[in-house]
């Protein structure tokens, strides 16, 4: 029986042969990420082991992406603890100036096919998108492996999902994660990882493959995982830290389940409050009447995400009543997108364009709602309360958030793409 | 004796011939503003005063700039409050989208000569550079003013600033400002009105013009004004919601002070903590070093701050240990910094740009800072803790604040603009 990527990845990391599924591996961490959010307790834990260097400054780093500008003088304290941090460990610190963390580290060329990514933060899954394993750690966890390099997995289970046909026109790579978010449940797939493939993932681009992967977490995986195309690895040929190795599925690997999927009937979707998978077709809640909309995160902020939305709001303005936060996920992304005219066309309509980062999404800061108000956004969380207590978050593509934004209310995208 | 500009402005508001100084007099109000930061009391006490509609809708308007978008719950449901209301009195209400309200007013032609302009914010004084009476007041007074239109003012006396000779390179009108705050004290010009007059004055752009009387309340003053001259004459024709009159000085007017000023020899300044009149040179604090950089606000956001920003920033970068927040004080200040390559020379130089508004210049959010740590700002106050407890704020010049972000210490800009 043959491997699937993760138990592959595993074997090289740790060393072994061909780890089952179920065994406990020990695995050499290729690059180590903490964030303003979850960082200081990361520091204060490595503190109390004692040890006063990281093992290799060089696969660690620190990105502030949760509370740029600090809001509060405690969020200002928290990256300072992380500055000096990074200063006394030679550790690169972007600082607030780069963007959300997952978008930032394929950028800088800290995520590469085969890798072993670990994070403080829970959508660290998104570099599988690349090839690589990444998951999201502990605090205490990420403070051994900044002692040690090596952190324990029990290797995971996988599931296949095996995406055919061709999106129709205003449906989008978010559409397909929230459906099969909505499918699996938040649960089906715990603890395992899940391989995207098949011919509409082969046609992806790399921001449609970070869409997918950043979800799996929404469905319990511990890693999504996708081959890495021509495309994914000319990007990172020119951008990678360390030398790497690409790592496929073997032909004959074991797959606890194996899930197909067909987009070419796919409609517009959307996760209805306050689960990630109460996802319904968008059209049984088009009408609904929204307070924001927030296109950005880890999950749609890239430079596509913001076209989708252009196309929507070029020439149109945004509803009266409706306040439209764009969060381009990077300081590239914004500047691409300044440059061929995207956010001239998103702020003529009337967006409110923020600095990159993760903006509203977990409910820090920029963008907090009122009770009983309603966002619809881009990103991949809309627990009960996270933007404000007793508000609502509906998710969907970027496509949809721009034209509920236009309209003042959940409605059809599709009719935007005509 | 003749009249100064703020005597006239009221005479005509008052409907009375030739007000003296301590004489009080019951004037129409042009245009009443309120913002998120100050508005919703405004709201509670009109509600109390139990009148269902406003005076006149179309003289009141409401702005959101002081937390945009929303950094906490409670903010939100402030913002929240002032929808409800702008809703059902038909007022103007430009939500998060438009930026600090001293700069959309005139953009927005809601300040135009003679006009008596209240705003529930201390800054409302800069409108004197379109020639108009613009002056601070509180909540409950504001409310009386939704319900009468009128507001009662104690006529001021005047003192005349007379700025003659041309400033040397690297210095500006923010320059200017400082050095006054620092001669006339906090107290200089308690409720009293700034003419600001001379040469150097009436080659002034607009934007430079809005700097000084902007920066009049820091002296105390009920208003600083400046003769509109015909640049100002030409932005406001097109722009200005109701008819106007050019009202000017008489040549005899009565001065209690007079001030004269050289500004070819000023060189730049800084005010250092914890007062607005504790103005030294710059280089008497050069070598300080610096965490935060802060351009923008009422005082120094426009599209000429970012300019001479952009003079000193292109081609070079950031230093490491500095975060430069750029806050374009305006939607149409972002949009044309965008559009004339401005945003991009700062973004390139690592600079991270914020969405329109107040920024942290009220240490509300959108920078903060930890204990300890030193900011030089564009805006107008340092007062003890005011980005944080335990944190300092030096006010300087938008060249001097993108000087001190390169160098990573408070330094001379003039260097820069040899």
């Amino acid at each position: 029986m043959g491997l699937t990527m993760i138990q592959k990845i595993l074997a090289k990391a740790a060393g072994t042969s061909s780890p089952e599924p179920g065994e406990i591996v020990e695995a050499r961490i290729d690059t180590a990420m903490i964030h303003d959010a979850t960082g200081a307790p990361v520091v204060a834990a490595f503190r109390e082991i004692g040890r006063s260097r990281v093992w290799d400054p060089d696969r660690v780093l620190i990105l502030f992406d949760h509370s740029i500008p600090a809001p509060t003088e405690s969020a200002a304290w928290l990256q300072k603890i992380l500055r000096e941090f990074a200063t006394e460990q030679g550790i690169q610190n972007l600082d607030i100036k780069a963007g959300v963390c997952h978008q930032v580290m394929p950028e800088e060329g800290w995520v590469y096919p085969g890798a072993v990514v670990v994070g403080t933060d829970s959508h660290t899954c998104t570099h599988g998108a690349f090839g690589a394993f990444g998951t999201g750690i502990g605090s205490t966890e990420m403070a051994a492996v900044f002692v040690t390099g090596k952190l324990w997995f029990r290797v995971p289970e996988s599931i296949k999902i095996i995406v055919d046909g061709s999106f129709p026109r205003g449906v989008f790579a978010k559409d397909l994660i929230l459906y099969l978010c909505g499918k699996l449940t938040a649960e089906g797939a715990s603890y395992k990882s899940i391989e995207f493939a098949g011919p509409a993932v082969e046609k992806m681009s790399i921001s449609e493959r970070m869409t997918l992967c950043n979800m799996a977490i929404e469905m319990g995986a511990k890693a999504g995982m996708i081959e890495p195309n021509e495309v994914v690895l000319e990007f990172v040929r020119s951008r990678a830290r360390h030398p790497f190795e690409v790592i496929k599925a073997d032909p004959d690997a074991y797959y606890s389940e194996t899930v197909a999927v067909d987009v070419s009937d796919l409609e517009p979707q959307v996760a209805c409050p306050t689960q990630v998978d109460n996802v319904k077709p968008l059209r049984e809640v088009a009408g609904l009447l929204i307070n924001q909309a927030f296109l950005g995160s880890c999950t749609n902020g890239r430079l596509d995400d913001l076209h989708a939305a252009a196309k929507v709001l070029e020439g149109r303005k945004v509803h009266p009543h409706v306040r439209l936060l764009v969060v381009p996920a990077s300081a590239q992304v914004y500047r691409r997108a300044m440059e061929d005219g995207t956010l001239r066309i998103l702020s003529e309509a009337g967006a409110v364009i923020c600095n990159p980062g993760c903006g509203p999404c977990f409910g820090g800061h920029q963008g907090l709602m009122a009770e009983g108000e309603r966002c619809i956004a881009s990103s991949n969380r809309n627990f009960k309360g996270r933007m404000g207590k007793g508000s609502e978050v509906y998710l969907a593509s970027p496509a949809s958030v721009a034209a509920a934004a236009v309209v003042g209310q959940i409605v059809d995208p599709r009719e935007f793409f005509a």
